[in-house]
């Protein structure tokens, strides 16, 4: 029976880099004789906002709760429609809705690839983030006192719960269990966070017991950046919270040369709703248009989509024919960001090419 | 009249390094005719929580309100008080009660250390971190519900002000405009966070009405902290809220090549408490007790003190010593974090030598 992906390109680049990634994707998907069914939406975006005055339908989740995964591009146009509105009524609606508690996202220094960190070379850098996806820093619990006075006080709460928390711990120290190092580093800020972040640390410590074997330790938010950059060979598995999850899965696909290249899958691993894919970069409003954006981003997502569907011999062959394409370094087809003189076609028609 | 300075030594290597620190300072005030009084205190150090079972005296605001200035090495021992008593009994505590809201880092790229950025080179990262230093994330606000169950929620308040945000960024501004670049970067967060920080975005636009000539970008911390390594030149003065602000004066330094040299100013721009000076580096426990620690951190600090002091040319002079040690490369002096085989005496010593 057919796998049902719902795409959709939303914002920017993600315009521009979705035909590419669907180009990877229906190409494996011939080679390894797997049926998709593709679905386009239009809505969770910033043009569907300004003709509708919000960012989904009424029945958005009646409509996509039934697919097999989503396929995102990227989201946001502050230039129409401010972040906090855009993104809250789309991608992060997605997460919560489906219950996609687990943010997974690989840093991988790729062949072809010049790391801006001196002296690093592929397989150097190879380490998972594992982000907390539906709770935490990113609430819109609180509010403003005294408003628009000098004595305004405006209060944000974070809100962890044991559940949300445990059950992501829980697919971090699996994850690391199953790897040859078995190696786990919780991101914390017990010394300044002073409630939910000891907290954090004892669920971290409570959770290791049921996993002997894995070797963890935990690092303040703010020296662990510094070691991403000094010393991005110490990690294997990275587990945080929401903001911390998504500070280090910027900071780290930087450290392995461009934001462009990296995947994102946003798991509900019980499989009760629909998985998500889609690029770590946004819309990218500064290069939007221009058709220079990296489609590996898009591709790769693609790819640990095909595995999520229980197919991982065909995304391996996809992240093979990205990497033997920026191994081969042909400027002509490279994007810009990783050197190149081609664009979001030329790149990613060679990979399909290779598929 | 002899300005007071409360030196606090703390834990670790803080004991290490501020000998060395206040070699140097010695050296310049002798230099300089500048008549420093030194009064040294135990407390606010692990050390003093084992004999007393708590981080300060009762009175210690009343002992320590009417020096002129506080020299701090770096306190926390984890293995015997947890982070967050040690920190909120003592750093945290003086930050908030002597109203020293002006956290400033300077991130300069030094002559003679490495980048760990391929290809940058003295010059070429040279920026201040401003970081908002009494409120905001750092709070103890909040607390647990259904404890020890599986229902338990833990929320945690960021509570920030108008006061507390806009002298803040009034000061950022401010630098900002005294600077040849006259540029200023906000961190934010306001697609993901969504009370506090599309304030903070609104507080920054009004502020930056008074200040027509410096010209103002935002980055939300994901990407930011991601083109702090992609592009540190990009940077001239940065300001963060406490939390972002302390993620990017550590990553800021990491970039430049070694924490252990970055110094950081707590200070009560009005003067009507002590402002504060201590490296950015912790009492780091994997080191402690080999006297190998940089003391150029905390040498820094006390060049930063004595240019908050009233003593910019004694302030130089320091920056001038260690910049040239540091040129000259002479490994059997350095400390092994910068290439060398030295310790942090003979480092101490060299930079004292050059005053
Ligand atoms: C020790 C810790 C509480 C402190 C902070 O986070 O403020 C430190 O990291 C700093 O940057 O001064
Ligand atoms: C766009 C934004 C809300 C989002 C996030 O912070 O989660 C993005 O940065 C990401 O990492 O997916």
């Amino acid at each position: 029976m057919a796998q049902r992906i719902a795409v959709i390109p939303g914002d920017g680049i993600g315009k521009e880099v979705m035909p590419e990634g669907l180009r990877a994707l229906e190409a494996a998907a011939a080679r390894f004789g797997i049926e998709l069914e593709l679905e386009h939406f239009d809505f969770a975006s910033c043009d569907y906002y300004a003709e509708h005055g919000k960012m989904l339908p009424d029945d958005w989740f009646e409509t996509l709760k039934d697919f097999d995964a989503i396929f995102y591009g990227a989201v946001g146009w502050p230039a129409t429609v401010p972040d906090h509105i855009s993104l809250w009524g789309s991608l992060l609606q997605f997460r919560r809705r489906f219950d996609q508690y687990v943010n997974l996202r690989p840093c991988r220094l790729l062949p072809g690839i010049k790391s801006p960190l001196a002296g690093r070379e592929p397989g150097d850098i190879d380490f998972y983030v594992v982000r907390e996806n539906t709770e935490g820093e990113y609430s819109s619990v609180g509010g403003k006192m005294f408003e628009g006075t000098d004595r305004e006080v405006v209060i944000q709460e974070t809100v962890m719960t044991r559940h949300g928390t445990d059950r992501v711990l829980k697919f971090a120290y699996e994850l690391a269990a199953s790897r040859p190092r078995k190696k786990l580093t919780s991101a914390t800020k017990s010394n300044g966070i002073a409630i939910t972040m000891p907290w954090w640390d004892e669920r971290v410590a409570a959770m290791g017991k049921h996993y002997p074997d894995v070797a963890v330790d935990k690092f303040h938010i703010d020296i662990l950046t510094a070691n991403f950059v000094l010393h991005p060979d110490w990690f294997d598995v990275v587990v945080g919270s929401n903001l911390f999850g998504d500070i280090l899965s910027d900071l780290g696909p930087a450290c392995t040369g461009t934001i462009g290249v990296a995947p994102s899958a946003n798991i509900n691993p019980e499989g009760s709703f629909p998985s998500l894919f889609e690029p770590v970069h946004g819309s990218a409003p500064d290069i939007a248009g221009k058709g220079i954006a990296n489609p590996i981003g898009q591709i790769w997502s693609g790819a640990m989509m095909l595995e999520h569907l229980g197919h991982p011999e065909a995304s391996d062959a996809i992240i093979a024919a990205f990497e033997a394409v920026l191994a081969e370094g042909d400027t002509t087809l490279l994007t810009p960001d990783v050197g190149g003189k081609g664009n979001t076609e030329s790149l990613g028609r060679a990979i399909a090419a290779r598929l």
